[in-house]
């Protein structure tokens, strides 16, 4: 059995977690939804008022060149390229992660068409994050395809034929925290013909990833959430070169332009992912992003991608143990797979108490009065079930983070404190 | 001839001239810019402090509900509705302004093509700003319509018949300041059987805009030019109630679905223009806007959008007699409109020396150095020529700022000031 001894031999061994000083963290608070907003650095306050009161308020116009406004989409795509197995100047940051899947979809769509006009079959997961399955289900529509959303991995295994123009997978599942072999899959829908676009929302900062090793076609992700860029932070696009220069994507603006300072009347899309920007951007919000990605080169001193990795794996490790250990007698299930190479930087848990229709509603909320930040995802009422999200973030989480986090999780359940009224109530959440 | 001492005895006659108050513009500096990126508000960088440090800090996810991210773009709406003339509700704020052209473009040619299947007609300005024309002539192509570029106001005349689905027109052009009559343009259009898009990205804040009694289809707009909500603020987008239902765009994300937090995974279009939305939004740069928007609450005590539209036009008669009385021998054409229907809220300049091809942003360059901020908007060699731009916003200008400037402008010509090599070296401008 696994004790707080353990966890805190774990924590002083740990060479990560000085990292944890970047951030500011209200005392008291166990943040393990740094998978729906990532916390804060703690130079983003200054960040935010250089940025205001002298890029902004003293600087004005000139800013956009004398600080560098005008860069921060390749500046900061560059940084995230590291991450994410990508090569310098192939992603930019920009907009939100809907417009950028509806920007390489409608590439992907019409090389696909380009190059096999038969095929008009685009395949995902039901379980797919909602915005990404809208943004499909209407280009589909547009371009005249036909969207199939699978089930299981089976079926999708057997989707993949020679009617398939596009697979668009999220690589880490938002519910379940389940993570696909992306060079595998990517290597079989190529091998009939298809094109595969990922998210990385879930992805991106969490765990390995390397798009070019996979030779993936199109990703799109994140930067709020294990990112931490802040609420809403512009989200970023990679394609891959071979692709890049062949189609465009039909948000045409300015900052696409081949000569965004000419003020042409006709539109002529910049070489490479530049193209893939399209208005002017929220200068604040994005510089705020290079904050939280600060720290990730703060982490190359420590072992960088896959020291974090390892960690937020000995962390999930360690949340399904106690789990099974502390509160086993409460049913519940890790939906999570255990397999480290299908598991993302999050544990699921599905609850126990089915005759209870609120019990992971409420148990979040209950855990939520005493500092353990989790969150709650509604099923459908048929397939999916309600599911506890747990986020762990290996920047700024510890293992005796953890083992507090469960004593709170097996409290709440022991004591029957989750069935008090002010927990079952539901409100709006994201 | 007007003196400095006219230009201050109607500063000390002006109730708006307080307004000044509420802006941090550095001593010295004439800010003739605002048309580009508006000044900062005092309150902004307490404002950004109080969302990274408190909301995003403290208050992490739950911030989406109880610091109010998640009503931001209606409650900023409804902030911009009261300046445009569009009722409660009608407006949203969120992404871009080339993004949410897209956008209502989308719809109003789904619309046209429904309405009028045989109009396969769009209409703008070749002289219109280039990232509108980007995104309108690849909509065009993909939807099956033809792009005509118009040169003149009898030209735009000619092109209202039969074969004209959509006209898509700034209200006020970026480099002239010309300002269309939008009910005229709009009923004579209508009257054609078209619908008619506008462009307020030089309009909101500015000048007088009676969306609804104009009887117009779609606008979008810019926020962080007179509207003072910080570089690339969100944009808006407006849409008449008669349309909002019938058709939604193509950037379908959730936030722009019927029922946001269920995460099904079919579009369902929310009621009203809610479904403009699509991706979760920068909230830092958002939440900025307020502080702009705030000033204009804090003008209606003075009168309001009105009495600012009349000091804009005061201050552009005085910086247009001006130039007349002290620049006359420099043979400087004013190229916006005399007349107050026509002229928006800036004066632009044609300059002087044809000889020299760096004259325009030789003397910008000047001016700059002596803190006098406008800006230069390069010619095409053809039909459009250099121009100086000066922007006039009544919330922070007065009327011995427009004696100055012209001082500074008259100094610079007269003494040659603006032959100096460090001014006539290009740099890229925005």
């Amino acid at each position: 059995m696994t004790t707080l001894d353990d966890c805190r031999k774990l924590d002083a061994q740990d060479p990560l977690r000085t990292l944890r000083d970047h951030f500011e963290i209200a005392p008291g608070i166990i943040y393990l939804d740094g998978n729906s907003l990532g916390a804060m650095p703690k130079g983003a306050v200054d960040r935010a008022v250089e940025v205001v009161s002298r890029q902004w308020g003293d600087g004005l116009i000139t800013s956009w060149n004398t600080a560098g406004w005008f860069d921060l989409p390749q500046r900061l795509g560059d940084q995230i390229a590291a991450l994410i197995g990508a090569g310098t100047g192939e992603v930019v940051v920009t907009d939100t992660t809907s417009v950028n899947l509806y920007k390489v979809m409608s590439a992907a769509l019409r090389i696909s068409a380009a190059d096999h006009p038969d095929r008009r079959l685009v395949v995902s997961e039901r379980s797919n994050f909602p915005t990404d399955l809208y943004i499909a289900e209407n280009l589909c529509k547009e371009l005249g395809f036909k969207l199939q959303l699978v089930e299981s991995e089976q079926e999708l295994a057997q989707s993949i034929n020679c009617d398939l123009a596009v697979l668009m997978l999220t690589h880490v599942n938002y519910r379940t925290g389940a993570m696909y072999d992306m060079a595998a899959v990517t290597a079989s829908a190529q091998a009939s013909g298809a094109l595969v676009v990922w998210d990385l929302a879930h992805s991106a900062g969490a765990v390995a990833v390397h798009l070019k090793a996979a030779n993936a076609d199109f990703a799109i992700g994140c930067t709020y959430k294990y990112l931490n860029g802040g609420p809403g932070s512009p989200a970023f696009v990679w394609v891959n070169p071979r692709h890049v220069d062949r189609f465009w994507q039909p948000l045409s603006g300015w900052w696409g332009h081949a000569a965004p300072f000419e003020f042409a009347p006709g539109y002529e899309p910049a070489k490479g992912v530049a193209r893939y920007l399209c208005g002017t951007q929220p200068i604040v919000s994005m510089s705020l992003l290079e904050c939280g990605l600060q720290i990730y080169q703060a982490s190359a001193a420590f072992g960088g991608m896959p020291a974090l990795r390892a960690k937020s794996l000995a962390l999930t490790d360690l949340f399904i143990d106690l789990v099974h250990q502390r509160c086993a007698k409460h049913n519940m299930r890790v939906v999570t797979p255990v397999d480290h190479a299908r598991r993302g930087s999050q544990v699921s848990l599905e609850g126990g108490d089915e005759t209870d229709r609120n019990f992971s509603y409420a148990v979040i909320q209950a855990l939520i009065a005493r500092g353990v930040i989790g969150d709650f995802r509604a099923g459908d009422g048929k397939r999916l079930h309600d599911i506890m999200r747990f986020g762990f973030t290996p920047l700024y989480l510890g293992y005796e983070d953890v083992w507090n986090a469960v004593e709170h999780l097996r409290d709440v359940l022991d004591s029957g404190e989750w069935k008090q009224p002010q927990f079952r109530q539901k409100n709006a959440v994201t």
